[in-house]
C-alpha cells in the first residue's frame, strides 16, 4: 500500500489573514491567482456561471505530526475525541482542505472568493464547481459537537 | 512554482464497478477499507454520528493527459465548451475527485456509503464528515448544461 501520489499546485491562495484562525473565516477577503506557467484564462472559462466552488487545498502551514486516531476536536475536552475522519482539522493525513466558497468574480487567471478558510500562500490542489446533484442528497446529520464547534466559525 | 506534494492513499474503494461510466452511479455499492497498516479504528471514531461524509480520491485508471485549457463537457458539443475548474470531470489537474456521499456503516477500518462515483480499486485521500456549515451558504446557482449533464448521473 505504500505508493505515492505526488500531486501540483494550480495556484496559491492570496488572503488578509496570515496565521490559522478558528474562527470568522467569512470576514477574510481571499483570491486564488493560478499558475499562470500551467493555466490560461480557459482553464476558468464559465466558472463565473456559478454561484459557488469547491476549493480543495493543502495546508501547508501546519507543523505537527498528523494525527492518524483519535483526538478531541480543538483539543477541547468539552466535546467527545473522534477520529481525525470524523473531524476537518488541518493536522491530518495528507493535509488536504475541501471548502465551498461564494464566487464574487473571475478575472484572467485570478477569483475573488468569500468564505475561502485558508491562510495567504496556501496552495491549491483543484478548484471544482458546485453543482447542485454533487450536494448531499437527503436529510443532513452531524452531532452536537460539530454544530457547536461551526458556531462561530464563518 | 515547481513544488510537489506528495500524498498517500489512506485506503482504497472497494465498488461492484470496475470501469468508470457517466450514470447511475447510486447503483454502485461501494466500501472504502482504510490502509490498516497506517489507520485502526479509532481513525474512524465517532464518524457514524454524520449522515455523509465527503471522500477525496484519486482518478488512478484515466491515462488522458490533464486537461489545462477548456474542452466541451462529456466531449459532448451540445454543452458549451467550459475550463476545466469549471467542470467536475476526471482528466484535469492532479486527478482528484471529491463527492459526498451517505455513510450507511462503519465497521472497524470500513466504511459502507451509498453514492460514491468511483470504481474499484480507487486510492482515497481523505474522508471528511459533512457538517451543514460547509455546506454552501446562499442559493446555489449553476448553468442549465450542468443540470443536463446530471440529469441520469446517480
Amino acid at each position: 500500500m505504500g505508493i505515492t501520489l505526488p500531486m501540483n499546485p494550480i495556484g496559491y491562495i492570496r488572503a488578509a489573514r496570515c496565521a490559522a484562525d478558528d474562527d470568522g473565516w467569512d470576514q477574510v477577503a481571499a483570491r486564488i491567482e493560478l499558475d499562470t506557467t500551467q493555466f490560461g484564462p480557459e482553464a476558468l472559462l464559465g466558472l463565473a456561471a456559478f454561484s459557488h466552488v469547491e476549493v480543495l487545498f493543502y495546508f501547508h502551514a501546519t507543523t505537527a505530526a498528523p494525527e492518524t486516531g483519535a483526538r478531541h476536536p480543538r483539543n477541547n475536552p468539552a466535546w467527545p475525541r473522534v477520529g481525525i475522519f470524523a473531524q476537518r482539522g488541518k493536522d491530518r493525513p495528507n493535509h488536504v482542505g475541501a471548502t465551498i466558497c461564494r464566487l464574487v468574480s473571475v478575472h484572467g487567471t485570478t477569483l475573488e472568493l468569500c468564505g475561502l478558510d485558508a491562510i495567504d500562500g496556501t496552495p491549491v490542489l483543484d478548484i471544482k464547481p458546485v453543482m447542485k446533484d454533487f450536494l448531499p442528497r437527503g436529510e443532513v446529520h452531524e452531532p452536537a459537537w460539530a454544530s457547536a464547534l461551526m458556531q462561530r466559525y464563518w
